[in-house]
């Protein structure tokens, strides 16, 4: 079986000028990955018509598959399309299903339809159309060489959309593709040195077809194997073998052996038990309780949360004893113990997560210092407190207490239940 | 003045597999831009060394300034250094500061030190070292054949660290760069197309070195002029008198004249106004909550929120009465009115923001399909309300919900106050 390669070309000025994160590169990645096809490069250039006519050439140097995404909006910064035609020749023809779907999604939204919009259901007549069900500007896959082309729009969810209606269903079909597993655990407690000289004579016995990730996260290292072959038959049982080999050496710091977030281990480790959780959070702002709804499925365990940013919250919601606030403070071992019996107890569940600290920029006293911050948990017996001391910027400080505070709880759950 | 060109590679195969979001990109485009660099490509690659190599060799012929993130960890997928080191030439020495950096930041963590370690410290002698204070990979500086090379680790906030602290200052030393100048502000009210269509004229008439973007972002459409020029008094002016007719034309729909996003822009009209707020939050789940307090200093306005996933938590917490619950449900209008007055009262703030809705995959019915949202805004004197209908997934309606619920409460702000 030959190995088929692909290439992401996003287009857009926007994410030259760093104004866009580029999310659709990694699921398009995760997507043709699971279908076999190895994203090899991936692209970022500008709105001009020079930079998208080498990049095409370029990559299809490369690559069987190139997906380019942006570039198909209605305002005037957009040229891609006029492009894409002049590389694959041919002439600009009005595609009436496109322009159907178009005239629909102004009707629906009740907004008057211009003439930049109709232009959006012109199409290349040497490409075949994907129908954009979200959106007004189709997709678009041509042929050339030996190699597949697909335009795609820049706007996240309507290229979800076409990758799962269309581009996915026929690179199926077009290609005979390898098969490529993954299995991932996470682990917590080491560092990615100390787990890499743990697995040194591991990683040395990996067959050929299997090869191992360190993938550092949050105090935290996922490790992930990959194994390719042509049939799952062959693939699966190689991978299975080297994966329980692998969980066996690091099982005392395994956080999780599937490849889900810590939020998601948590929640499905509370939802075996039956049991139910709440969180207080003061520095982490909403963050934590953000972290775990954004989960399907959540409410069956996550009952809720009391955000008390300001001390009189604290005290009113939490319980918080005014003489709490007033010597020790916010952020203090005593105030984070309340937090979470107070919220335990007004909500009325099992468990409960409390977080206070001084996360910064400003804030910061020579007792404690930005970063300082105090987490506990507590099950109805029991609470446990820690205080850390993080040494980075405001985003990454609340990020990393709500994944501790995720990983106190989870250990207590699986330590006391 | 000759314009000074980058390009960006970031290494690693957890790039091409999606499993990585790539947001260092973003944030050295930005910042480059800031000085006058533009990012004329970005390339992501994997692991490999003829790959790296060839990038090297392709970037060069298009920038003067590469910057390559990734692939100075030190497990064994790393071998970036090695390829550098062929490709400038020169051996691979120890450098005395970065070792003492790895030894410092070992004793620090307390954890054991291994060769792979003490290995960081190594670097091309052909390179100029630049120190990196927030990890143990050091930074590198190399020039051939009059472009630079910069190769930072790809842990972002130590990327950051050395960008603010070697790279940036450096590069303004090695280069005469340009001014590039930029002015954003948002609109809400208006699709892409309607706006474009107002701003017709306008963009025909703009100056050869000012260009419009159009940025839409949540049902909202962000306008960006960027300008270029030699010294920043010949730039500066003529931003600014495009800038205010762009701002004319477009008074109506404006939500804020500056780049900032729409929750500090509320944050900053509350703060102006010497008002405070609370949320109340059953489907955005905290979200909007952590947009508000991710803003440094949100604490003067923001005083927390009653996340009440649970029903018993907007009765106990909120409020809310069980008839209510009972009979309209949870997503409904008096649910929601109910959850604002009742945060509004609790934690005793002058505005309120409440939202209740399903966010799907699950929990939709014919009556309240997923995506159906009630969003309630209340002062001291009055309660608005806002049913809608989003279409999309769990995670974009739970950013919807909070792009709407904080552009209702800007709306209230400016109207009543």
């Amino acid at each position: 079986m030959k190995e088929v390669f692909a290439s992401i070309i996003t287009i857009g000025d926007e994410l030259l000028i760093g104004q866009t994160i580029d999310t659709n590169s990694a699921y398009i990645a995760q997507e043709l990955n699971k279908i076999g096809i190895w994203v090899k490069r991936r692209v970022a250039i500008g709105d001009g018509r020079q930079e998208i006519l080498d990049s095409l050439a370029a990559e299809s140097r490369q690559a069987q598959v190139v997906i380019i995404t942006g570039g198909l909006g209605p305002t005037a910064d957009d040229i891609t399309k006029p492009t894409l035609c002049d590389y694959f020749g041919g002439t600009m023809i009005v595609d009436a299903g496109a322009l159907q779907n178009v005239v629909q999604i102004f009707e629906r939204l009740g907004r008057p339809m211009f003439d930049r919009n109709r232009k959006q259901a012109e199409v290349p007549d040497t490409c075949v159309v994907l129908p954009n069900l979200r959106g007004t500007a189709p997709g678009m896959w041509f042929e050339k060489e030996g190699t597949v082309y697909i335009s795609l729009p820049g706007v996240p969810h309507e290229m979800i959309g076409l990758m799962q209606s269309s581009v996915l269903p026929k690179l199926k079909t077009t290609f005979e593709l390898p098969v490529i597993l993954h299995r991932s655990l996470l682990t917590a407690g080491k560092g990615e040195s100390e787990v890499a000289e743990i697995l040194l004579q591991f990683e040395a016995q990996l067959p050929n077809n299997v090869k191992l990730a360190y993938l550092p996260s949050y105090g935290m290292v996922k490790l992930r194997l990959t194994a390719k072959g042509s049939t799952e038959t062959e693939v699966a049982p190689v991978l299975e073998q080297q994966f329980s080999a692998l969980q066996q050496l690091v099982q005392q710091w395994l956080v999780v052996a599937e490849d889900i977030p810590l939020q998601e281990a948590v929640l499905n480790l509370l939802k075996e038990k039956g049991k139910t959780v709440a969180t207080a959070e003061s520095c982490t702002g909403g963050y934590l309780a953000h972290l775990i709804t954004a989960i399907p499925g959540s409410s069956a365990v996550y009952q809720g949360s009391v955000i008390s940013y300001a001390n009189s919250v604290k005290e009113g919601l939490l319980g918080v004893p005014a003489e709490t606030l007033a010597t020790v403070g916010a952020v203090s071992e005593a105030t984070v113990t309340q937090m979470a019996r107070g919220v335990q107890q007004q909500v009325g569940t099992d468990y409960a997560i409390a977080t206070s600290g001084i996360m910064g920029p400003d804030g910061g006293t020579a007792d404690k210092p930005v970063g300082t911050v105090w987490i506990a948990v507590a099950n109805r017996q029991e609470v446990r407190t820690r205080k850390f001391q993080f040494r980075f910027d405001r985003k990454r400080n609340i990020e990393l207490t709500a994944v501790n505070a995720l990983n106190m709880l989870r250990q207590l759950v699986v330590e006391t239940a």
